[in-house]
């Protein structure tokens, strides 16, 4: 007998019928005789149109407002999943955020948890009663709903499976597991069994939608077994663990790639002490995140800098230093929105030299300019021009022996 | 400076724009620097989308499960309305049954409110701020969301006023007010300007829906002026009042109707103490509630005994007496669903003698016959063929001196 988390995304929910399934599903670990504590998203399209509502009520909106209204779509699901179950002779109860509690703190809109009063909820698992828990929700100090950002149901499954200390944490969604790289470029993509924390928190950040990145973050942090997996297919997905539980560990594991940034370089920006410091700290004040940045060796007392930034935030990352441009003595400030990032990821690269070679190596073969490089322990990755994406990531699919057979 | 309540119903905030509308009524209210708390419906026709649903997830639901889902819409439109409140300047935040908390008993789906704890909600209303509250909805004593029953938001409204010790409970609603008949059947029935709580609660159980009987019965109780009016048009409605506050008394103040009732003979019952007792046992057995009873005078030992039951409890009323045919000795059971009960009400029916008389004067007039008679002090009703509906709803009008001139 094991204590389960399983969670349901909006497209698992969509409808009554779909809803119906995934009771069946739920019946069938009850059955086996687990404990279990199900997470569901809002329907999918009522988040969107609660979204939507809010946007139209008032523009500049008020976040304990808009938690109170986009809560209601978990609210709903959940009381239904827990009337689908009854209906099939499974004893349920749905729990709300301040029911439990999760508590959360204060910023609504994106809270983050602070615990979890698991108490009453163990109980009622152990006498084999089914949880059904809205998603994406908590009680806030101010004994307000709060919500933990969009995909937040992710987190909310890993926290409680964390605080539930659950043997394993099953997120069923549309897609049937993490692939080395994006099935719908890569026709010889595989479905990874294993991945470990580290490999999925970089493929979360890089753009591989699968899982939320914060519930990686968790997963990681409280050693979560936490398992992607499709809820319309009935087959294994895969496993997200610690890495000792990874015995044939590829040097790759995968291949990830993130069309949301753009490229901004400044020319001849004088090389001195606090140019960097004066360049992005208009950037942070705006709020706008730079993620990779790159400075050529300074000629004659000058230098390039390149640097990206979320595509949504360019124009205004542009005008914030175009408005310095006296300031900061640049001659030139030429953006590029049309960049793709490709990333190649591993927990291998640890102990195996030449795994940045091997990119480079291969992407020059093809003829691909590389514009920014920047690495970490576990990851290496390259901008390039963005009409090379699915030829670069399909060489390197293949460089890295990833294919499928 | 008055303390008030205003509730805005489900077809007052259809959608965003009515919603603005009622946003902007309230904002006057504030403006002329009233406390001002505001009770909201769901949105017309989400309630109903929730309740299909969860029909369709369980046909015997849970009705713990029921709230949970339904009270969703409640909480939806308070959001949305306190952030329609900001977005014209107004300082407002939406307070949930379990925030407040509205408590209520445990009987999910037609719950009553207990008591509203309302410390916090009254410093906000002097400190300025409006509150925008969902109504129907409350707090069970197991912790979950209890609901009062379809039109609770009436209840709600009454209710809170009643804890607020508020000046006024204003119901804005689809209708301008109380008529003194059905205007859709009596073109000369006029709007009251005012209406005794025990008037207005005969009206309502009567079947004129303009307020939850409920609702009703608390406004009498603590004493709540409540006001019926329109939220489409910008005028006076009818005001539910204490008897003294009315000075010029009508002796009949409006005749109401309904269609609900169907009717049951039993024909030669043998005459013996006890007799009442084993017809009407099983019909309470079955939660079948009787409402008149006519038992003629006794021939030879025998008496016929006439009775109303709601028509949708009729089927199982004519069931529940046939098996008992050899027990109870009657000779014949003879349903009719073909009646309606029309009723004249008014509180100066107490000083005032001949009013029954009229009744039945203009009836026999028009040629109608009454099948059963009932009587209570500030009403008299009778049940006639339903054919004879309109005809006899005119001529009592008339009789009664309530035409509009």
């Amino acid at each position: 007998m094991a204590r389960l988390v399983l969670k349901f995304g909006g497209t698992s929910v969509a409808d009554m019928e779909r809803i119906r399934n995934v009771a069946l599903r739920v019946k069938r670990e009850a059955d086996a005789g687990h404990e279990v504590a199900v997470i569901v998203s809002a329907m999918a399209g009522v988040t969107n149109q609660l979204v939507a509502w809010v946007t139209e009520a008032c523009r500049l909106h008020d976040a304990r407002e808009y938690d109170t209204v986009v809560s209601s779509g978990e609210q709903v699901t959940a009381g239904l999943l827990a009337l689908a179950l009854q209906n099939l002779g499974v004893n349920a109860r749905s729990w709300l955020g301040w029911q439990i509690a999760v508590n959360t703190d204060g910023v609504h809109g994106k809270a983050r948890i602070l615990d979890i009063e698991t108490g009453t909820l163990v109980e009622r698992l152990k006498q084999g009663q089914v949880a059904v828990v809205a998603g994406f929700q908590g009680l806030g100090p101010d004994n307000r709903i709060t919500t933990l950002g969009r995909g937040g149901s992710d987190t909310s499954a890993v926290a409680l499976a964390a605080a539930l200390n659950a043997d394993r944490c099953d997120i069923f969604t549309d897609v049937d597991g993490v692939y080395t790289c994006d099935p719908r470029i890569v026709a010889k993509a595989r479905k990874l069994d294993k991945i470990t924390y580290e490999e999925m928190l970089e493929m979360a950040s890089l753009g591989a939608k699968v899982l939320q990145t914060r519930s990686v973050e968790l997963a990681m942090k409280y050693r979560v077994r936490t398992q992607v997996l499709s809820s319309f297919e009935d087959k294994p997905g895969t496993l997200v663990v610690d890495e000792e539980e990874i015995v044939e560990k590829e040097i790759v594991s995968g291949i990830a790639y993130n069309r949301d940034e753009a490229k901004i370089t400044l020319t001849h920006v004088p090389d001195r002490p606090g140019v960097a410091a004066a360049i992005f700290g208009p950037l942070a004040d705006a709020a706008i995140n730079v993620d990779m940045i790159v400075q050529n060796v300074s000629a004659e007392g000058h230098t390039d800098i390149t640097f990206t930034v979320a595509k949504a935030d360019l124009d205004r990352a542009v005008s914030a230093l175009k408005g310095r441009q006296a300031q900061l003595g640049y001659k030139q400030l030429a953006p590029d929105p049309n960049v793709v990032k490709v990333s190649v990821i591993g927990v291998g690269m640890r102990s195996h030299a030449g795994v940045a070679q091997l990119m480079f190596k291969t992407l020059a073969e093809k003829g691909i300019n590389i514009q920014v490089i920047s690495t970490s322990e576990i990851k290496v990755s390259v901008l390039i021009a963005d009409e090379y994406t699915e030829l670069a990531l399909r060489a390197l699919h293949t460089a890295y022996g990833l294919d499928a057979a």
